[in-house]
């Protein structure tokens, strides 16, 4: 495992700054007797609540609290666990622990050939080293395939999955199966075209499908941090008939400007992914695959709040 | 039929409430004549026009005002006539005539041993014993089979059908064969489960897919209103061939973050149920199935009034 | 070609209106080393950055100045040129170049046989003559079929396809293909019905199907400003093959209630039209087909300058 400053100071924050509303006492059953109304912005996507005026009214509400939950966030592909910093900086300001560990061929780790064994395995190896428990598993991307297995190595220590525009394969297929025969070609061709085995995203591919809602400067820094990606867990055929016998309750959450992975009949996050999970929670947002963590952390941390809640 | 207190007291509100903007007289007839330019939260999901401040400037031109619209409402399963209670409440404010009619199985009735017929016979009386005309006929959930048919029973008085998130049954089918089989078994589980006939749904498929916007507590209360939906109605496989030949107006709203029918290929809401629908005026919003309508029903109301309206 | 006064005045804004934000010099490359967060309403349907009051602190910044983009605006059918005013103000106040041309068959043109070479030529003919270079050229709806042709006749002075709820037709299909087979036929009834092989929308499906979210009086104004249109290039097959062999940029713009043309399973904008661009940049706002750019244009606006920049 690699340790990292990230997962290191999880911040319990103030009850004060809990986003829930509340109820006087004394009311009554009948969903007339009481005024669930939020404000029309609450609604609103790119809403989050310790902003909102009226959440004041709530702050020292003893009922509004309820105990943190316990996040453990695993970044994608062509990321480290710096993509994070924003979401966890929300989470954290909600009261919430927030784990982001690094894992095997990413960050500063020079060894590109790895395996998604070793990567799962690093996962679930600092899950039990930190002996964390009733977590929420947080998957983005490439992510989704490895909380699959990570789900499938310690599932008693996992309150819940949420998958953020993630992969979730079927049982004996690849990362790579997921995208149309053009395209896998593509990545094929990028695989063969490296001296190390990776797979490195041209800028335009990645401007166009990862970053769509970014202004161009931001979409050029974003492309400056993203180092080559070990190909071998993109293409490596995965065993989870375990996963899918797992009985955990899971959640999806889906941006709508999210083409990662195309939209398009047959493809695509949600539902077409989405819906190998069976029963689950859906919450969409307005986003894209890449650039909204860094414009809209708040938003993000809200979404991933809703899927994780009980 | 049940009466109500629901269906009892329609108010029309003050002309000035009407949420209309109007233009200046003497303009000509090019686009670019006149600014139809909302300001830019006018476009927003959380919208309402009360509250926002630019109506007040037209609340008082006389040609704002149309003329009030007549809404019978029928909700859907696990539910009953409260459930419309806010989105009533807004709709008057607006100045609409609203009526929300209970039916047999569902509010005081003790009787659960219903059936599909007796159901939309009881809605149809209702339109029929209050000498209703040109009506907009609103359904939720397994409500739209309900208007589907009280179309057939009372189709000259009825202006328009709006089904929000409601089911769009074929001929010949019944609303569980409208869920995948795993689903459908599981609700027949329910069903054998039962001493009387009903479904009860378990907390967590509630949570999850009929309320997954909202917070523990507001899903922990409108789990505790919700009562044994008599199953019969939701076996039944209704004979539709007088509805589709009907030629009335329909429109379809939409609420992105309903899963109360799974979203996936051949499944769900919309495009798969509302496109049964042939022409039809489509209105989408965010929201889920069951929270939505007790947290944000200024917005509900809002959608069913661009769904309903001329 | 006919000259009209939309295409006439280009202005360059003033680089203070520049939407872009910037960041300070000397940050370093992690992510987390600068804080790109928009505030929460920047990530909003309504949301343009002119009227943001955090963008003034850029204005001034020289780096946020980007070179401004040339457009041309190439609209649908049952429209004139003069649908485009409301987005066309709102680019040049963003300090874009703007061309609207009208093309043949519409506008003041009485003609109304039409080929479908006639329009994509006219066009052509008129980004030639004016000598634009470098043009993001835009479509909407029935003007996707003939930028994909003006595409094969001038692509060297093509920078970026942008596709705004738009047709892309694949090789060999015409418009109408496009529709389910009833809705086809309507369309060949309409043809027939007619003296001069034009068809004419009939107010209920416009009031639908392209205006679903305007109030009636906009509706009914926007429906007075429609023409018969020229029957023969909605039925036309074309030969695409040379647009499929073009490597030119491409993005759609999706308005999620437009159902002009139905969302159903195997038919829409997208993602069943979209996918035909391969790889394209996906920007998503809430609208309708026709009403949304009079309502809103200066979301429409930022919706296709961010489906247009670098």
């Amino acid at each position: 495992m690699n340790p990292n400053e990230h997962e290191t100071k999880p911040v319990v924050a103030p009850a004060a700054s809990w986003p829930y509303f509340s109820y006087p006492d004394g009311m009554g059953m009948r969903w007339n007797y009481y005024d669930y109304s939020y404000p029309p912005y609450a609604q609103q996507a790119g809403y989050f609540p310790g902003a909102a005026p009226w959440s004041a009214a709530f702050a020292n509400d003893p009922r509004a609290k309820q105990p943190p939950l316990t996040f453990v966030l695993v970044h994608g592909a062509w990321a480290d666990t710096s993509f994070w910093d924003g979401a966890a900086t929300e989470l954290r300001k909600m009261g919430h622990l927030v784990y982001a560990p690094e894992y095997p061929g990413h960050g500063s780790d020079p060894n590109k050939a790895v395996t998604h064994a070793m990567i799962s395995k690093s996962v679930a190896d600092f899950i039990t080293s930190h002996n964390l428990q009733n977590i929420i598993l947080v998957a983005h991307s490439f992510g989704g395939t490895v909380v699959q297995k990570v789900a499938e190595l310690v599932p008693a220590r996992i309150k819940r999955l949420v998958f953020w525009d993630a992969f979730v394969l079927p049982d004996g297929q690849s990362l790579a199966d997921q995208f149309p025969s053009a395209m896998r070609k593509g990545f094929e061709q990028l695989r063969a075209a490296s001296k190390d085995d990776t797979i490195m995203l041209p800028f335009p591919a990645f401007r166009d499908t990862f970053v769509n809602l970014a202004p161009l400067d931001l979409a050029q820094r974003l492309y400056s941090r993203i180092s080559p990606e070990p190909a071998k867990p993109l293409f490596e055929k995965l065993d989870l008939k375990q996963f899918y016998s797992l009985d955990l309750p899971k959640s999806y959450v889906y941006f709508t400007d999210d083409t990662a992975v195309p939209q398009a009949e047959g493809y695509g996050w949600h539902p077409h992914m989405s819906s190998r999970l069976g029963a689950y929670r859906l919450i969409t947002g307005h986003g894209d695959h890449f650039s909204t963590a860094k414009t809209n952390p708040a938003m993000l941390a809200q979404k991933i709040y809703e899927a994780a809640r009980d």
